[in-house]
This record gives structure tokens, C-alpha cells and sequence, in this order.
């Protein structure tokens, strides 16, 4: 294959796996030997990478012995027993799981707005939560420029973020439903189809789900900035791809929506989609595909000093994971820091 | 049809107008006579009413010649027209419309929330919006026991909102999709099914929508309390029936969870599920049929002082239209005030 690296996808036959083999493609990494990792009950399939088939192997803890850089998107589970013993082989490992994000040693990553945390990494990185990654990439210019002191956001969550089994069980929902019958639900506590449920990840004793702490916490570690105030509401759609975010903003000094446009013009990986009037705001339809993150609505919140309100769409599984995990690989790579 | 009053309801063929005849229906409101207006189009259509079948007729200038409480929801320039037609004929109006809502002389009534108002009326009543009647419903408690500061909700609206219409353009689109087709939309400016549009009513100068400055202004106008500060995004997504409601709400003086547990547990109109760890929160797919308010997920707003965060979900078409008509009738009727 080449010059570059011997890099491991772990997890290669999941949604977020298949689009790291597709976006490192895409986006040209250099890539001298790929090697594909699953379950031993997907191990044996084929997938394609460049011009070549490559048979995914199964996860043993051998794996990493010739491997120099390993993207893991099998859940926190399997990146809290493998990470380390990629790590301890001399890998380095980007995560998409959340077993490693809220550790002092993991920087926790998102480039267009703290790529200096890589700088001093100790073999494993973090991705963040998809949810957390979209808004941190719109407010980040909001936090550069005015500082921000409280968010309220209620998110609006594709199927695909859970896999996809939940992507077939939409699908499998709606076909019966055109065919007068009901699907028990099994991925889901309840039918998603035509429906919206508040629940995503666990419940805490604080009344929050686990995503819901995800945002708050993520964000205050992304932005190295405890202060910040945080309340989250997450919701999962009868949407394929593509997360939606109703944010609230209120900042330590005022911006107006004009300013805010044009700080989220200039702004890395966003594209402002504002004229409401002529029907023009992100929808996640149109985002799939996509590694940018789209804002509109962009308003005065007009309940509060220095508050804006604006709606944050992007692609959960590209920008949301698996594009964030190789635009990671990127820096590392470039800056000599694998 | 026995003791009673002599009542029309207006735009009787259209998914609300339908709603309101069975409502009537179900909690036996005593209707003396019924009769059925409608555009020209729909006049001749029979509706069941109790034991009868009812033909549609035409709306006119002398429709309400013989009527004494008039049902009204065929849009704002019908109302505009035809409302104070009837009133000047001594027939009292409920009007769903957004017509005459913010009129001073003209009472916007929840009856949970401020019967009272009906008191002084001048013959036309309004009926809120829907996506304000439940929010309402599920504050009052808290706006009485300690006092509403700040509102920040976002909005997930089922698309019977919008009419007949557009619960045929999603049932329409999902067949469609299921059959490997695309259809062009035609009720929405962009396809609704597997999508989330953030645009509900025209856009204001101040970036917001009609539906999202109804929730600010019949807020207001409600509880009688100008110094309520309110921000709303209001957002079209794929369910037939049922609005969910994210509120996240900051009151004068604090309130633990519990505490407005136990108040919405005594108000009227209202059903508190929530127990997330066992999967119990209100959906809009369960509470479609029912005339309650159902509230969950109620927790500290852990990003403010005296703030608290829940969840709510009704039947736009029953309480968020139809029943919330019917209701003021009942009180209009009980109390003589017809």
C-alpha cells in the first residue's frame, strides 16, 4: 500500500468502524498496511479497502504487535481490556468509546478546537461523544470570542448513533407499519418509529442520562474550562443519520447574530446555513455524508442578556465519530507524534 | 337531541374540527343541535354525530342565525371573517385560530390555568396554541408555588399540527420510501419523513418563527405575567400525533424534583410518569387519545439557581386543540356565561 503507517481498525464492521475504513480512504491517509479487527463472530468477512479486499481478523491480544496506529470503535468495553495492551506495544490508540475520555492523562480530542492537547499524549486519545462534537465545533468561536457561560441543549439523535442493528430496526418498524402490522421493539425500550424518546444511555441519580453528563462533561474538558454551565436534554429521532442540536447560549459578553455568523463563517469544519425565510436552515437529511457541521437559526435569545439561540446539525457517524477519529490520526501523523 | 345548546363547529371536516365532534361526543356535552360548517368543497359531506349522521354545510353570513356557541377552527381568516359575524348575532365563539389570541378584549384560556378569564369575555374566546396549552398545563404548579423567571423550550412537533394534510404527505413519503421512491413534498418545504425541520409558521425580523412568538406572547398573556422571560425553538418531526416539549425552566424561588413531582401529581389535567431507569417517560406515541398532560424526566437544571428541567407530552389534536375548546365550553356553559 505504500508509505505511511500500519494502522488497526478495531471494530471494522460496525457503522462507525466501516465509514473509519471509508473516511481514511476518502480523506487519503497514509496507510501502509490496514488491518481490520472484530469479534470473532465477524471475523472472516471481507471488506473493501482502496483496491483490495481485506479479511477481518479476529481481536486477540496479539493484534497490535505490528501495528503503529489503532482506531477503536467497539465499544467501552473492548477499548478498556484492548487499548492498553495496544498501548503498551507501542500503538497509539484514538478511541471513539467513552472508556477512556473523562481520564486527566487522555486528552480528549477535537481538532478544530483543541488540537494542542494531542501535543502530550501517552498512547491513547480520546474521540468525544458524538453529541458533544458538533456543538463544541459551533460554540467554539462563541468561546473564543465573548466566553461562554451557560448551555442549554436538547438534541435531536439519529438511530445510526446506536449501530446498526438500530438503523435496521427503524427500517423494520416503518416497513411493517406500511404493512398495517406493529414490531416489538428490541434495540430500544420502545417503537422509535414515529416516535421520540428522552432516553439515551443510562439514567444517574441526578435525573440525567449518561449522554446528557457526556455533553456536560465532555465540553468542559474539550474547552479546559470548568466554569461552564451545561444542561442537557437527549433525544433519540426516527432519523437515520444525522444529529440535530436546539442550543441556547448565554455568553460572558454580548455578541450579536451577525457577529456570530461571521465567526462561524470563518470558523474550521463549520458551514453557516441561515436564511430561514427562503426555507435555508441544516437538516440532517441533507447533512449525511458530510464532515462539516452545519448551524442556522442563528437569533438573539431573547430571554437573556447576551444569549443566543441557534440549531447545530451534523453527520453523527462522519463528523461524529469516525472523520473526528481520522482527523485526529491526521495531526498525529503530521506532527510526528505517532 | 334534547336539552342543551344550539352548536356549530366550523372547519368540521379538518383534523381538529373532526376531533372537536367526537369530543363533544365523548364527554357528552349537552348539545341540543349540531350543526356542521365547512368551505364550499366540503359541503354535502356526512359526519356521525351520537346516533345521527350529519351533512356539512356551507359557512355563511347566516350560517349562525341559529346558533348560540360556535366551535371554530378552519384557520385565521376564516375566523377573522366569520367569528365576529356570529358574535354579532349573540352566538359565543371558541376560536382555535391564531385570529384573535392576543386581542386584549378577548380571553386566551387553558382551563387548568386561568379559567377566570372567561368571566368578562365579549363572545370570542381564543384557545392558545398548542405547543403553549400544554407548556402551561405542566408550569402552572411551579409558576404558583414559586414563580417562573426564564423559559428555554424546545419544541418536537407531530405533524397533525399542521392538518389532514400533512399526516397523509409523512404516511405518504414513508410508503414511498419503502417502495425504493422519493416523493416531492408539497404540505412542507422539505420532506419530513426521517428529517427534523426547525421552522414552524413564517419567520419574524427577530429570527424566531409565529410558532415559536406565539410561545413567548400567549405565555405571557396566560398567566398574566409580562416579566416571564421566554425562548422557544419549535421543530416539525416525524409523528403522526403528539407534541413533546423540552423545558428547561428557572424559577424566583427553589423547587427540588421531588417538590414539583408532588405539585404536578395534585394539578389538574396532568399525569407525572417518570421513572427513566425503568424506561417510564411520556411518548408521543402512547399519549395520543389522551386529554392529559404527561410530564417526566423532571430534574434539577444542574447549569442555573432554581432551575428545573422536564419533559413534556400531549395529544396536540385533543388537549393542544379540540378538548381545550370543548373544555372552555363546558365552563362557558356551566357557569352561564353563555
Amino acid at each position: 500500500m505504500g508509505e505511511g503507517l500500519k494502522v488497526a481498525v478495531v471494530g471494522a464492521t460496525g457503522a462507525v468502524g466501516n465509514m473509519m475504513i471509508k473516511v481514511l480512504e476518502e480523506r487519503n491517509f497514509p496507510v501502509k498496511q490496514l488491518k481490520l479487527l472484530a469479534s470473532k463472530r465477524s471475523a472472516g468477512r471481507k471488506l473493501q479497502f482502496r483496491n483490495s479486499e481485506i479479511e477481518v481478523q479476529e481481536l486477540t491480544e496479539s493484534s497490535f504487535d505490528d501495528v503503529e496506529l489503532a482506531l477503536f470503535s467497539a465499544g467501552a468495553s473492548v477499548s478498556r481490556k484492548f487499548a492498553p495492551i495496544a498501548a503498551s506495544k507501542g500503538c497509539v490508540v484514538v478511541d471513539n468509546s467513552s472508556a477512556f475520555r473523562m481520564e486527566p492523562d487522555v486528552p480528549l480530542v477535537v481538532p478544530e478546537v483543541n488540537p494542542y492537547a494531542l501535543k502530550h499524549h501517552k498512547k491513547i486519545i480520546a474521540n468525544p461523544n458524538c453529541s458533544t462534537i458538533q456543538m463544541v465545533v459551533a460554540l467554539k468561536p462563541l468561546q473564543d470570542a465573548a466566553g461562554i457561560k451557560r448551555i442549554i441543549v436538547t438534541t435531536f439523535q439519529a438511530v445510526s448513533g446506536t449501530g446498526q442493528k438500530a438503523i435496521f430496526e427503524l427500517e423494520e418498524q416503518v416497513k411493517a407499519w406500511v404493512h398495517g402490522k406493529q414490531l416489538e421493539p428490541k434495540v430500544y425500550p420502545h417503537q422509535i418509529a414515529f416516535n421520540c424518546l428522552p432516553h439515551i444511555g443510562s439514567f444517574l441519580d441526578n435525573g440525567y442520562s449518561e449522554e446528557e453528563m457526556k455533553m456536560v462533561n465532555e465540553t468542559r474538558k474539550i474547552f479546559e474550562d470548568n466554569s461552564i454551565q451545561v444542561s442537557a436534554t437527549t433525544v433519540r429521532v426516527p432519523v437515520f443519520y444525522g444529529h440535530s442540536e436546539s442550543i441556547n447560549v448565554e455568553l460572558k459578553n454580548p455578541l450579536t447574530p451577525d457577529d456570530v455568523r461571521d465567526l462561524l463563517e470563518k470558523a474550521p469544519g463549520v458551514r453557516v446555513i441561515d436564511d430561514p425565510g427562503s426555507f435555508k436552515y441544516p437538516l440532517p437529511l441533507d447533512v449525511a455524508g458530510s464532515d462539516i457541521t452545519f448551524v442556522g437559526r442563528i437569533r438573539k435569545d431573547i430571554s437573556v442578556d447576551n444569549g443566543i439561540a441557534m440549531w447545530v446539525v451534523a453527520d453523527n457517524i462522519r463528523k461524529g465519530a469516525a472523520t473526528n477519529a481520522v482527523q485526529i490520526a491526521e495531526i498525529l501523523q503530521k506532527e510526528s507524534l505517532i
